[in-house]
């Protein structure tokens, strides 16, 4: 009973990377270096995956790929039948061990995003210093010497590195490396420790968080760790976070104190993960919607919450890993991505700049989906963008037997003649259904037929003549009718696992929100849904929906599938470039005055739109 | 038995300020403007006290002065006649009381160092803002309003504003006072808070700590307090404390804590004189040497104890009160004096940007007497200083009946032919001698013969010759020769109140060190000691030397008497300029880099003329 796509392909594989041993979990279609890349396992690359620099060499183990032309050049015939291809043209369609080759050289650039090549130049650098020893015929102060001896800087200095300055540089014999982060000097320590350099990439979400060590020396991440938001028990969106606040004068307090916790807990393991010690960590990038990023610091979000709605401040100057409840170097500096608006936060920001929505010259439709979704549209040129709100259709809670993506959640659902086949995380008995299996079902319940275009299940009398394997499935439960998924038996709970007539309205409504956004964008940009060449789909469930249901249902435009790509976390990925890159942290600012916001609310027609998008196209 | 100059003026008078009721003790022949001015007296003025703005306007109630040509233009005869003066031109001869107007305009200027008339531009600035209600029409971030209303700064921010920014402003209702420091915005309060606006000047002595509360809107001092700097039971100078952190680890600790809780209670000192709350006050301006800087800071001073004698920093930048334990407004900037070397230290920085020695194109000698006395000549073209390690005599601990000034201290000595006269502090019983006293009786001793030029007591055979009434007082004491000031009769103790031979010595070594010094520095500059135009007497032991005695041990150049001025507390005058300057305080940097350094310790001929200098001038 395992869900394939129509065309026999596993709509999810495994890939295992030696010799870390790490296994993944991607949609099918990925290739290796992209599932590499959002996984933390290190491939080189220096031209963002584009299969022309012929760096990153990887050994299929246990499988035979398709040899492209790129490999022909790349490699000999016997290394070919041993299995080297280059990990950015290997599309994985089954699951796969990928042997990666130990970096050998170090990189200049690095890839993120969406096939971003970053050039290497992090906040944070290192200097190592010979000093010469102070005599009576020169007396310069010890910091003095010490800023000479780097005067293409100017650097700000803690005052806590001068109490032991003296007593330090002296220990030292007077041969020491600068840790300089920006413009400030936040270390000196003893010897030359410029091979080791690590900052922390983050991406808190309102539901999930999820941090990657990088390798501010290579470019590469060295691990990753995701956990929920410990703020979860405040309410699943942002909204009832803030209402806390505004109803408990503490909770603002536990709030930050909650989400500090989670970020600290994630800096450990990734920590752990990669044997890295806290005070060799000396950044951390945050990529966060406004109110995470307010809560986080501590700062009163009431007016983010109510009319007319408004930011503390666009974009937070000065900050400390501390300020984040991050543990590493005790004076590790912080920065996190700059807000468009109270709805338009860093997240979107930064996702924008991993997906290149202000460089990339083709028309790209780039969508976050999640309780409130971004939409951003743009040519490299203009770029316009809006929030919609999408409601809770992709949270568990709202949906009858909805779940998180964990072990036991359906996650693609097929159906034909035969009957249904789902796909379950872990292949376990079913226990419930995830965003993309809820999109999975809903779609192939309209393909089918067994739902009307107006998203109703059809009557007893047509599901008989519609699907006779099926029909049996619908039934009526505590009043309303529903569509079981899993049988009391076959679940691997003492219930079924059902979709009701009301958790289709919910899709309908987030399916409506989202497509009124982006047809709304495509008229403000004067173009047709068929002119956009790439549909860009991120956050924690846009990067595993079936590109096919979401076209059967309506919820992106209907061009190819081969063009809807899967862009995964690309608030992280923003995060990662950040790190690794100063240019790209000021790029960012630069997009925020290159963003054009759309209020879709201000629109006379937007309702009347909505209400036409509820309907799943014919 | 009191003691006078020989023009029959008593050597120190007590000056009384209404309607404050403050009173002040003051060297004769100071101006009752300048008297003021040091001690926390705010008299307008816009000239410098020179005589020409004619604002310095004041009542001598008690008494009648002299009517200088100014007083003439400026008074009617009748205010002459209710005793009306300009403050700056009456010179206190004796004691007085003196009504002092309210400041009735709001100065642009003040007074403060030496006769230095200072523009009041303070690094601390208050805006009143009105801001506009944000609507959705403009949605502009808190921040970003508060910033576009004063757009002529370009402030950085501190997290703790903006923790409660959004709330703060609408309490408000849009209505606030931003309050910057340098490019700091470290503050906004509710309302119009414009005219209250304070900051603390200190002197951190290693003895003596001196803290004076300053209203930034007018630049006049609002009250001052000193205390015994509480490092004091680590040794009386600064080797012994540094000396201190060597020998123990958490010395530098408590010597941080025993400094920052002297300031702390000088500042509350200070608050509770004036009725102004902490939160109204927002910089602290130091000076200090730089021994007492890095301690208060926390920062390791060994370097600065043995050789090379290398400062951590010349300058300290970024500084907060709370660096230095001041509690003040929570968020308060602090600034210090930097640094010229381990032994040139900001107090010696501050003191010679109050004194003018940058700009004064008069040749003038400043002269900053202590255990280590640090010595300028200039003409405001070429500065040169040195430091002369004078050593303990004017310590108390190494004179045989050494104490500070305190009530009880012998701090005038003059000597006749019908014997010996004593002016005490506080009109007691005598029980001890103070710094500015043993000079008297030395140079006293070495006027009337009764020392030889060569610091030796007469024998007795000639004592006898050469004052009979006062031979007597020369006994023999533990085995060692002594004059006896006050006899155990006289005396406030139960023992005599002696100078001793030894005691003689160490203060000939004191002033070898001193004269060494400037002599070399006239010698370095091409100048004849009476081409010198003034000399300034500075710090606790200068300001209340006697002038003339100082002449006749030949502590300072053979001058006319009226040449030689005491500075008063230059390094307290020099943080207040600070304070109410922000491009004097960019003056103290650039003197940094004008002010040449002379090695006395290098100079082949230094132990030659050293010796030379030890006899008293004939």
């Amino acid at each position: 009973m395992t869900a394939q796509h129509e065309d026999g392909l596993p709509a999810r594989i495994t890939l295992r990377y030696e010799p870390s041993g790490k296994s993944v979990r991607v949609p099918t279609g990925v290739s290796v270096f992209d599932a590499a890349l959002w996984n933390g396992v290190a491939v080189d690359s220096t031209c963002g995956g584009h299969g022309t620099c012929r760096k990153c060499k990887v050994r299929i183990v246990d499988s035979e790929l398709p040899i492209s032309r790129a490999d022909e050049r790349a490699f000999s015939e016997g290394q070919l039948a041993e299995g080297w291809r280059l990990a950015c043209l290997a599309t994985a369609q089954h699951d796969l061990t990928v042997d990666v080759p130990e970096l050998t050289t170090r990189p200049k650039a690095a890839t993120v995003g969406v096939g971003r090549q970053v050039i290497l130049r992090p906040a944070v650098q290192k200097r190592y210093l010979k000093l010469d020893e102070p005599t009576l015929a020169d007396q310069r102060a010890d910091l003095q010497r010490v800023r000479d001896a780097m005067d293409d800087l100017e650097v700000e200095v803690d005052m806590d590195i001068l109490r032991t300055l003296g007593r330090d540089l002296r220990a030292a014999d007077w041969k020491v490396t600068a840790v300089v982060v920006g413009a400030d000097l936040i270390a000196l320590e003893a010897g030359d420790t410029t091979d080791r350099m690590f900052g922390i990439a983050i991406d808190l979400g309102t539901t999930t968080a999820v941090a990657t060590l990088m390798d501010l020396t290579t470019g590469a991440p060295l691990a990753v760790s995701s956990m929920l938001n410990r703020q979860q028990p405040y309410g699943a969106d942002v909204i009832s976070r803030i209402s806390a606040t505004m109803l408990d004068f503490d909770a603002l307090d536990r709030l930050r104190d909650l989400a500090q916790s989670t970020l600290a807990d994630l800096a450990v393991d990734v920590l752990v993960e990669a044997g890295v010690t806290p005070d060799e960590v000396y950044e951390v990038a945050l990529a966060g919607n406004a109110t995470m990023v307010q809560l986080l610091l501590g700062i009163d979000p009431e007016p983010l919450g109510v009319a007319p709605f408004i930011l503390a401040s666009a974009h937070y100057e000065g900050l400390r890993a501390s300020d984040f409840g991050v543990p590493i170097h005790p004076r590790a500096r912080a920065t996190a991505f700059p807000a468009l608006g109270a709805y338009v936060g860093g997240d979107i920001v930064a996702g924008a700049l991993a997906a290149g929505m202000d460089r990339d010259k083709r028309l790209r439709l780039f969508i976050d989906i999640g309780t409130n979704c971004e939409i951003i549209l743009g040519d490299g040129e203009k770029v316009l963008c809006t929030a919609a709100p999408a409601g809770p259709a992709f949270e568990a809670a709202s949906i009858s037997s909805g779940m998180r993506a964990a072990p036991g959640a359906i996650e693609v659902v097929s159906i034909d003649d035969e009957g249904l086949h789902l796909q379950v995380i872990g292949d376990e008995a079913p226990v419930g259904l995830c965003g993309s299996g809820l999109v999975d079902v809903v779609s192939e319940l309209a393909r089918t037929g067994l739902i009307d275009p107006s998203g109703r299940f059809l009557s007893d009398d047509r599901l008989a003549e519609v699907n006779p394997v099926l029909a049996p499935r619908f039934i009526e439960r505590d009043g309303e009718r529903v569509f079981v998924l899993a049988t009391e038996e076959e679940s691997g709970l003492d219930s079924p696992v059902v979709l009701s007539q009301r958790d289709v309205r919910e899709l309908q409504f987030a399916k409506a929100a989202i497509s009124t956004g982006w047809r709304l964008l495509a008229e403000e940009m004067g173009i047709q849904e068929s002119d956009i060449q790439q549909v860009l789909l991120a956050g924690s469930f846009g990067t595993y929906l079936s590109a096919r249901s979401a076209i059967t249902i309506g919820l992106v435009p209907k061009i190819p599938v081969a063009r809807i790509v899967s862009a995964g976390n690309v608030a992280g990925e923003g995060a990662k470039m950040a790190l690794l890159s100063e240019p790209e942290r000021h790029g960012a600012v630069a997009l925020i005055d290159e963003i054009q916001y759309v209020e879709l609310s201000d629109r006379a027609d937007f309702n009347d739109r909505f209400v036409d998008e509820l309907a799943f196209p014919v």
